[in-house]
């Protein structure tokens, strides 16, 4: 079969290409190639597998041509992130609204109905004034974005559902939680410090926290966001009908319980490298997010959170012990 | 006050139109110039009237002028009907998601934050197979379209929420119940029937009644639509808040009282020239509406139905009357 990850390149699309080559087969089928878009190229050693084909540029203007190469499978992750999108309103239209209109006509021209996942998000959920969230946004919660970011994901369900309806794709809808521990630089998403205040004392550096200990956020590991989206993929057509958006499994935490968390596997002093400071733009669009989800869809594919974030902790010491990297990013962990 | 209306032209549009310009003023302002966009060109009598303009052609191609033009306010009723976007997919995509788009972006680049009512439909509620539909959508019913049209609307409805969050635009989107009974021939909308019910009969044809006597419907009559539209124009920005659209009231009625009603204020032959004969392709985009609905936030807003549906075949009747075509249109009414 031929397999298209958008944002190939990025974080979770690169764990996930690395996870479906381990794996040889999706959906009970070989994978024989398997291309990765992105605007920065794929990491060399996908590169260096011969199914791999890597394609740099903007996903927008690659997206008519799909009609002649019918993929039979696409994961779709390519996003600008919350925080860009809040401050560059036309880049996030284009990046999130027109590049997967225009992949999905793509894919519809195809017409061999490819399936498709896309990588919606929990900021599809936002306190609405009128009617206060309940904290815990199920799968059928309903949808109030308070960002542009949130909007466009949301609108792209609809679309892949309409899509889906009318024979074209057999589109699904995973809504990611927020991913961590990511390892590398901040980026530019608001939620990008749930992953600093770890990453970085376990490097050994001071971590800023823009936001105060007790909010709570639902949060999911690296490992079983890539088992949710592969799961999505194989699930069959009924556990989508209708409605074609889910929740991915959730670990709802507090910053608290994460630096509890991170004391417990790294010692007091990494946790100590925390320091508390108020970001405002920060703190505004995190206070417009749920403080926790609840899967009940996904937990009727099988899918489950992690049991602590201790474990989220140890996935990511894991990742890091298994790379040349370790003796950086895993310096200030105490053993 | 400079105030666009697209889909002039047709009914809703120009009884709004007619309404304002006896009006002659919106908000506390005096209207000084409508503009009418339409495919067709408005009613000679509201042409005929010194303050308005039609422009006659695809909205699409007009968006970009409005940049320059900064009107005060827009209500946007221009839109393909459901049963036209069913069979033409990308006709739907063009003239209900990127024309509202294309508007939106030119009244954002006009940079006078003007007030818009969006004209959204009931339609964007369906059943999901997984959540049986509780019969009556209320205002924050998760929305689950199961037809192009209804997903475009609630798309725009999205979008309109975000452009207003950012300040580029107030927007306002007002889901319209099922407008009946309209005058003039059925059209392509899977609800034409709704009206066609009671038209012909009052003009002394048969109708075909192509859904059960059972099936339930939320309907409004024409004058209420219009003062709903108005009323969400005039509503102060706090009723809207995070999300934008509400409910306009619904009277909700099944075939049955429909029919009842015709004969009550009609007479008996009336009704009888009225056939049941199923079709298929209608009866199941029919089931796949609400069965009624409620409107809280409009009725915080003063907005209440009608009390029964003789009211609104009195209202049909009426309008008749003070046209010249009385003799034709209600040539089957027995006094």
């Amino acid at each position: 079969m031929k397999l298209l990850i958008t944002g190939g390149a990025g974080f979770v699309g690169s764990r996930l290409a690395r996870t479906l080559l381990d794996r040889g087969t999706l959906g009970g089928r070989s994978i024989d190639k398997m291309v990765l878009t992105d605007q920065a190229p794929p990491r060399p050693e996908l590169c260096a597998d011969a199914r791999v084909e890597a394609r740099t540029g903007a996903l927008l203007e690659q997206c008519a041509a799909l009609k002649d190469e019918r993929f039979d499978g696409v994961f779709h992750l390519a996003s600008a992130v919350s925080g860009e999108c809040e401050l560059d309103f036309e880049l996030g239209l284009r990046s999130n609204l027109d590049t997967t209109r225009a992949l999905l006509d793509g894919l519809r021209a195809a017409g061999n109905v490819p399936r498709i996942v896309f990588s919606s998000s929990v900021a599809v959920f936002g306190p609405d004034p009128a009617v206060p969230l309940p904290g815990i946004v199920a799968d059928d919660t309903l949808p109030t974005p308070q960002t542009s970011y949130g909007t466009h994901k949301l609108i792209c369900e609809y679309l892949i559902a309409d899509y889906t309806r009318k024979g074209y794709i057999d589109g699904r809808a995973a809504r990611l939680m927020t991913v961590t521990v990511r390892p590398g630089r901040p980026n530019a998403a608001a939620s990008s410090f749930f992953s600093g205040i770890i990453r970085e004392p376990l490097a050994g550096e001071e971590a800023i926290c823009p936001v105060s200990p007790d909010v709570s956020h639902p949060v999911s590991s690296p490992a079983r966001t890539v088992d949710g989206l592969i799961a999505v993929y194989e699930a069959g057509r009924d556990a989508f009908l209708g409605r074609t958006a889910l929740n991915l499994p959730a670990l709802n935490v507090t910053v608290q319980q994460m630096l509890d968390a991170l004391e417990q596997v790294a010692g007091p002093r990494a946790r100590a490298r925390v320091r508390f400071e108020r970001d405002e733009r920060i703190a505004r669009i995190v206070a417009n997010w749920p403080h926790g989800a609840s899967a009940a869809r996904a937990a009727r594919l099988g899918l489950a959170p992690e049991p602590d974030f201790a474990a989220i902790v140890r996935q990511y010491i894991a990742d890091c012990e298994a790379s040349p990297d370790a003796t950086r990013t895993l310096k200030g962990l105490e053993r």
